[in-house]
């Protein structure tokens, strides 16, 4: 099975990354008009193969693997896509 | 709009960031049973809100951020979501 993991930083962390992209962005409004952009928020996102074919069983698997040690739980939050 | 951007490097590229993970996971087999763990590739993913109301004229917006400023078209490709 295919298996996607999402981290991003938690909603209250300041995302440093985000804001660097944003002012990037905006800063280049002048030739391009990208001012309209917000919010920006920069995560990683993992892609890997399993062996697993049970479904039940995989998301099981890759959400302890988010715990131990994909995600720093304290700061960031993760979404698991098994497919 | 709320726009995502996936940036994965291209499918020739050594991943060294993949293959650490991986290595990682594998690792820690003797604990967790991990060893089913393949192919690991990882990538940035952007989210942000834009102004623009128009669904074709934001993909196009989001598409010319990525070729001038977020993506590295040499190495990297993406995907964007708009919605």
């Amino acid at each position: 099975m295919k298996a996607t993991v999402h981290i991003f930083l938690k909603a209250g962390v300041l995302d440093v990354q985000g804001k660097a992209v944003e002012g990037a962005l905006n800063g280049l409004a002048g030739t391009a008009g990208w001012s309209d952009v917000a919010n920006v928020r920069v995560g990683k996102v993992l892609e890997f193969d399993l062996k697993s074919t049970d479904k039940a069983s995989a998301e099981a698997e890759v959400k302890s693997m988010c715990e131990k040690l994909l995600a720093n739980t304290v700061i960031e939050s993760y979404r698991i896509e098994v497919a």
